[in-house]
């Protein structure tokens, strides 16, 4: 038995005069001059039935009954609507369905929501999630998904690289977040982990020899939330032997061109831009830049070395951002406020107005001509300074270069600007710990210049790693891997893992890369991530077909629930506290 | 930089006189006639390289130092082998290089085994996983599962089934298995249970109008382990709205048609036959018929009413086997403790000699005129009869019929016979709990026959399920779903689930059901067992990148594996004994 010819969204005029049955939700009915129209809707589109009492009358009789979302299958005449009513806006607005016969499959109770509605509380809507994935924008962002991961796996392929499943099932990993574990019934006592990515599998894929591995891989970060935040992502994994950073980014490339292009109708201009961490810094303040707009970052250092203003005479930076605006007191207050949110002791600043060209500024007076000259403070504009520890001035004017760009509208918000950061710092000095720890993780390779001197100057070091950022997002990034037993044990040295750790948590690695390991190198690039910037959508589990709340639950289902005594008797396990709320 | 100019196994005829660099693994290397070969390998193959000390002494000092496995990269002249050198089996056969440079880039210790050693120990194979995948074996399985998923992939979306993840912490799911779980620390005392397969979810996507759904889908089950399950399993997942079965069929043989041709070059037949349950049943004693042999079971129920033989007399069935072959007492012997094992009282025959048609059988004295001809007993056959149960003559002429194919040779081993098999039972009785329990799962749809009488006639409803068998082996199987919440409810009122644990485990889905769901229904197949029948493997382990041994172990990582204190303190939860070893 067929339930219908074609799909809702696919009649068109060439089908007037031919005999069609749909099936669908009704999507809204109206009654207008006797007749009954109701939207009949699939996931193609909306088809308008009509209803004609005169022509139909048990179907007119059953259509009393209709309410919103019931499943209807009917079948009628296709014929063209009367011009004053062909609604433009639609695919199959010029044509409707006179209904002859009519079918309710299957009824609604009541709607905790309309479809149509706005602001539903998020809670209500992840309850009922298969009522708000009907709506447009969720039909949209998870067809977006599929669509753009079929894209990833045809570029994939086509370039050679395996689809290899790895187990989620697995070892605790070294991604340095919390692990979610599963307690194993047949060996009491211990547990798998969840992966937080397939980061050693991937590398030993490649010792295997499979030479290219990719997978569109489920990790687990077991972290406390934030809004943008899950604890189950998904990523783009993958990895090649012997391996050529050009011709990885170029894949890359090639494949995210080809899902805007595919998806959304987009051409993103090849290559991406490459720019060295140093440099992302240095102009953006931030590892992970939206380029998207200018408003870089200048560095007056040398200019105010000794100046009379004693906050920038000695310090180690002294930078600031040029707006093109001159701005207002109150503007400049509220971005003070915030500047010291980020750690900055004050903001200093320089305004010079638009018409009168006067300069406005507490700071103005400790100021030599030879600074002002240098700041070439033009009328109309801002300077905003921050004074300090470079590090610091990098976070407060990169997070004040953002936060501007948006308020004043620099921002391009149709555009798409990629991005490779590049020769990231491989250590970080980690004040808690009073150690050095791995900036990308301990895989990763030192670049050339460093592999021999690293564990001498680990501040210094730069590591073969790499980061794709679009509007100021991080997509995700990779590296090129220790290859070599004895450098990984330098580093896993200088993280302070003595050698029993090392043993313990990676014996198997250092084993396999002692037995024959190719050079390799990979990246791992954030799949909720590439269709929240894909759709424009800024809800992370609004791209996920049945996420989690920002609690970590599910209203749905209702998980995670309360296991049996008998289920926590076979694990070997008891709770310390009964379960809570 | 780049590595290679090519891979290993893509050097011919035409590249003779060029010079190339290649990278990859020393497979072999001997010494003869004062040079070195060494076949260099990688995933695509075999090249031979020639070293030459008159001519690179510094290549022919370093491959001195060469053992299995070291990784090498070399660069020389691609040159044709000597006429008698020439190797026909080899696609780079008619070739060698002439190595000019030779670099070692990566050691190896001594090997625990070598890759050309058979009958090594599985746990020492697991152990070291990344040295037995370099196996040719291991290399094509892994290979032949990511082009054999690929392009189910590729026949899913092109028929429009939208790839959605579903969760992986999610709630305790219906399919009977033991569930692992995952405890929450954000909420104490509450866990996560991995699924068992996305059943729900998959409903839940139709119910929310994405209208087709599929998913290569990894699934859980916390059973006691056998030779050939695992406990993370990955299956093809799909399910369709407004379902239509000749749909749904055509476009899974259509997929197994192109996975079977593009993999090993196979035309398989379509449409795939279909066979009832019952037919199956009846003529094969079996659920999943192998039928690439015949051996078909022959019934004599009505032929031996009243026998004289009184196991026949009154026996419910009295069925039997015609085997091609007039059977020695010794081989009739040990079928008979078979069959005992299989729970039969003993196995009745009748063998009539090739020769001089003399019939052999201590029941033939029993059995009348009548009931010999009845049987049709040729010259050179043997019968083996079944006779009490129905249930019990199939189990025992079934089992006999499949170990009888195989011994005598019957079996067409490069065949591939696939076969739909259809209206299953709905229910079958739990004599240990003393209620009925679902065939399939408690979501599968009985057939239009007895949608409105299944609860009066359990026993005898059927179910509108089918499973997709080849040469013997369930691939999976999957149904039409009830989309009505009151026919669902009365399932689970039949499945003793008390209203208070409807809602509590599927009220969710009650309440989906209630809000405008479509007529559903899809199907699951098992990707590991669809690796193992296409790549003729025999060893489930064999079709996995990285499996667990059959104790549940990971013999390479050591998981599962011990946590800290604190982590179980941070869990909520407490060890009842101390971890074993």
């Amino acid at each position: 038995m067929s339930w219908r010819d074609l799909m809702c969204g696919e009649l068109r005029g060439e089908h007037v005069g031919t005999r069609k049955t749909l099936a669908g939700w009704a999507a809204r009915r109206r009654d207008h001059g006797g007749l009954v129209f109701v939207d009949l809707r699939d996931r193609t589109g909306i088809t308008q039935l009509v209803i004609n009492p005169e022509r139909a009358p048990e179907a007119a009789e059953l259509a009393k009954e209709i309410r919103n979302e019931f499943v209807l299958q009917a079948t009628g005449e296709v014929v063209a609507r009367a011009a004053d009513a062909v609604n433009p806006n639609l695919p199959t607005g010029a044509v409707e369905v006179q209904v002859e016969s009519l079918r309710i499959v299957s009824r609604s109770t009541p709607l905790p929501f309309q479809l149509d509605e706005d602001n539903v509380d998020e809670t209500l809507r992840l309850r009922y999630r298969w009522l708000d994935l009907r709506r447009d924008k969720l039909q949209r962002n998870i067809r977006l998904r599929a669509q753009m991961v079929g894209i990833i796996r045809r570029h994939m392929e086509a370039a050679g690289f395996l689809d290899i499943q790895t187990p989620i099932l697995f070892k605790p990993t070294p991604e340095g977040a919390r692990d979610f574990v599963v307690p194993s019934r047949l060996h009491k006592g211990r547990f798998f982990a969840l992966p937080q990515s397939p980061q050693i599998l991937k590398q030993l894929s490649m010792i295997a020899g499979f030479d290219r591995y990719y997978q569109i891989a489920i990790c687990f970060r077991d972290e406390d939330l934030r809004a943008d935040r899950v604890q189950e992502i998904t990523q783009l994994d993958m990895e090649m032997s012997f391996p050529d950073r050009d011709v990885l980014f170029a894949l890359m490339e090639e494949t995210f061109a080809a899902v805007w292009r595919e998806c959304v109708g987009v051409d993103i201009p090849r290559p991406f831009p490459r720019m060295t961490f140093a440099e992302a810094d240095r102009r953006f303040g931030s590892d992970k830049p939206d380029t998207r707009f200018a408003l870089e970052i200048e560095d007056a250092t040398a200019a105010t070395r000794g100046s009379a203003f004693g906050v920038f005479a000695g310090a180690e930076a002294v930078r600031f951002l040029r707006v093109p605006r001159a701005l207002s007191r109150s503007e400049i207050a509220a971005l003070q406020d915030r500047a010291q949110e980020l750690g900055a002791k004050g903001l200093a600043y320089l305004v010079r107005d638009g018409d009168s060209g006067e300069v406005r500024s507490p700071i103005a007076k400790f100021l030599s001509q030879a600074e002002l000259d240098a700041f070439a403070l033009a009328p109309g504009e801002t300077l905003l300074f921050a004074a300090g520890a470079w590090a610091l001035t990098s976070r407060v004017l990169g997070a004040l270069r953002v936060h501007l760009g948006r308020e004043l509208g620099l921002v391009d918000e149709d555009a798409f600007t990629f991005l490779w950061v590049t020769d990231f710092p491989m250590f970080e000095w980690d004040e808690d710990e009073q150690r050095f720890s791995a900036v990308h993780h301990p895989f990763t390779r030192p670049t050339d210049e460093f592999v021999d001197t690293f564990h001498e100057r680990p501040g210094e070091a730069l590591a073969y790693a790499y980061d794709l950022i679009v509007n100021g997002n991080e997509l995700g990034g990779g590296s090129f891997r220790i290859h070599e037993p004895d450098i990984q044990s330098r580093v896993f040295d200088l993280l302070a893992l003595s050698e029993e750790e090392q043993r313990a948590k990676f014996g198997f690695l250092l084993d396999a890369l002692a037995m024959g390991a190719p050079p390799h190198g990979g990246i791992a690039l954030g799949i909720d991530r590439m269709t929240m910037v894909l759709a424009g959508e800024p809800n992370l589990r609004d791209v996920i077909a049945f996420p989690k709340n920002q609690a970590g639950l599910d209203p749905m289902s209702g998980a995670p629930s309360a296991v049996t005594q008998a289920q926590l008797d076979e694990l070997g396990i008891r709770l310390v506290a009964p379960p809570g709320g």
